[in-house]
């Protein structure tokens, strides 16, 4: 029998409950926010609201001194399509006869959320008087534009000139076994759509037409085999993917006067965006063609090649799982990107990721308990100078 | 002041007229064919109405023995736009201040339907007892799908075993004085749907992917650059042309799971469309594509390098404008490619095409006129033994 009442359950499981019952899809917080703000209220945090747009986001610190450790994380979920399509329904938690919690925002990041706040709970509860400063920085918009969540916090953070040191992001980072994989970077993100003129006619006369398709084709074909970096010691090469192609009137007769392809680099720290926009640019050049090319810069890469916190977090794990995690730079984006910008270390680490975004969303909820007790052996490694000194 | 009303022009200008009044827009024919049939059953032609589908045909003949010659043309015409957009009411024909004769039509092709009859009018008349057969062939689906119409007919005399020594079609083939040009044949279209299959994935994970954009580059542009064959005295070389191009899901970070190519042909009688069909599957073969072409055959070339119709054509020609016409194979596809398969020596001749399926299409007038003695020479070079003899 699932289990659908969280009475009986580990602290951070009832949180989970509690925020997972809410129907958040972005850029609805639905309350979980308020939830989150009763529960560090209680712990003496300085509780500020920061809505942009139509985005509530909640910035909140605890301690006057020192170096700031955050933690990011986001109460919005994605929709959950059609609630038939689910084995339990998505708005409804309960933990299923193997264990599992489940629900839209399970992994990604309701799970995370709770075990931050009970984490925190805990150690504030044995250290009352700790190092340093906790901060929360919780956004209802991260899976949506992106826009009036943590980058306009962050942008806010910056004109007061606040500090942040130290950021740990909830993300779903684990890939196998908990805590097998931390995310300390990720890569940069930029996107194009190009669009190359020839000059339009009937195919049946191409000497007086200019086929832009024909043009762009070993245009496109020396952008895909471009070495554009050899990557480093935490980024794959820089990649580069035509994700879109369009041209043609949908007459077979008639040669097109315009492509439009559209692009994407995911790039590593070795590039700057505005040397790969240089070198398409060349490349395009180079092969004669009329063209222009609206860029759009997703995210800067970022990267936290070493320090305190990831060696902190490496050590949380390892003295939870018994295991060492790998430092991982894969996937999309993440807010982490905007974060970085204000020269804090950032790592991103959570629960399994292998249900976010689909139906039937999950995490072990064993898992969750584990990673309330890893956050907490992080708090303790950055912020409590007695013990780490020992 | 333009003139609006037929009375007392020639009567090639008259019936001109009187087939531009009717807005024949395919596969309409508004009475034209029904206004040629009364003039032709006068002269004693055999007619036969060969409706296919929603398209009305004609096919007429006068003779009992011998060589036939047919006259080929249409009554449909293409659509005309909004009205407003004419200098004169594209259905209510004029002759302007400068002579030409103003409607849809005038060009493509009833100018040339009325130049017909009336030189077949007056030979008759000259020469009642006429060598072989002078037949019409007259649909009223040309500039639209061309399945039932010249085609059904032709299909319908081949079944039935019909004699077809020469066609004169009436398509305007002179592109800057009347009969400078004359076709005698025109290129094969042979288009195809290329579908490339790829595996779909998210542009931060290239190495789970597979691009089909990437992957058909090389080989698109092989093909581009692949030399099909030299033409010959009467083609130019083979093209290819991408005419459409379509891929990805609209979202800028999904590498998409299939491109499709649209693609088409047109090529000289050096090759056939099995070769080409070959050999472009070869080109994809070698560049290890997993893919599909849907293969539609729109025309086979047809070529009438030379015979009496051609030497009759030029010399009636020349007769009536003292210059000596060019050979031809240039532009789209006519009927002429339906015709020649019945084993006929096929030409097209007649006005201007300048205009032809735009807005304000006209057509000098007195070429009409002069364009019926070009027939009728053509006609009596062919059909009347004594005087070719002498
Ligand atoms: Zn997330
Ligand atoms: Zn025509």
């Amino acid at each position: 029998m699932p289990i659908t009442e969280p009475e009986g359950l580990s602290p951070t499981l009832q949180l989970a409950f509690d925020l997972l019952r809410r129907a958040s899809v972005t850029p609805d917080d639905e309350g979980c926010q308020d939830l989150m703000i009763e529960r560090l209220r209680a712990l003496d945090f300085h509780i500020e609201s920061l809505p942009f747009g139509d985005v509530k986001n909640v910035w909140a610190v605890r301690g006057h001194h020192g170096p700031v450790l955050a933690f990011a994380g986001h109460t919005d979920v994605v929709p959950s399509g059609p609630h038939t399509n689910w084995e339990f329904p998505p708005f409804t938690p309960c933990i299923n006869d193997d264990g599992m919690l489940c629900g839209r925002g399970a992994a990604d990041m309701k799970g995370s959320l709770a075990a931050m706040l009970t984490a925190v709970e805990r150690f504030v509860d044995a250290h009352p008087d700790h190092d340093g400063r906790i901060a929360f920085l919780i956004t209802s918009d991260e899976e949506g534009p992106a826009v009036d969540g943590t980058r306009a916090v962050v942008e806010h953070l910056r004109e007061r000139n606040e500090r942040l040191d130290y950021c740990i992001v909830g993300e779903p980072s684990s890939t196998a076994r908990l805590g097998d994989a931390i995310k300390n970077g990720r890569r940069g993100s930029l996107g194009g759509i190009l669009h190359v003129k020839g000059v339009q006619g009937h195919v049946a006369y191409p000497h007086l037409a200019r086929n832009p398709i024909h043009q762009v084709m070993p245009a496109l074909d020396a952008l895909v085999n471009e070495h554009w970096d050899a990557g480093n010691d935490f980024f794959p090469a820089t990649s580069f993917q035509v994700s879109n192609l369009r041209a043609g009137t949908g007459a077979t007769n008639v040669i097109p006067g315009e492509v439009e392809v559209v692009f994407n680099f995911r790039y590593s720290t070795e590039v700057t965006h505005e040397t790969l926009r240089r070198r398409t640019e060349a490349l395009l050049d180079q092969h004669g063609l009329e063209y222009h090319i609206d860029w759009t810069l997703n995210g800067e890469p970022f990267l936290t090649a070493e320090g305190e916190l990831v060696d902190a977090a490496i050590r949380g794990v390892e003295a939870v799982t018994g295991e060492r995690p790998a430092l991982s730079t894969s996937g999309g984006t993440s807010d982490g990107r905007f974060i970085a910008t204000l020269g804090a270390q950032v790592v991103e680490l959570g629960p399994l990721n292998d249900t976010i975004h689909k139906v039937d969303e999950r995490v072990r909820a064993s898992d969750l308990d584990a990673l309330s007790r890893i956050y907490e052996a992080t708090l303790q490694a950055l912020l409590t100078s007695g013990e780490v000194n020992v």
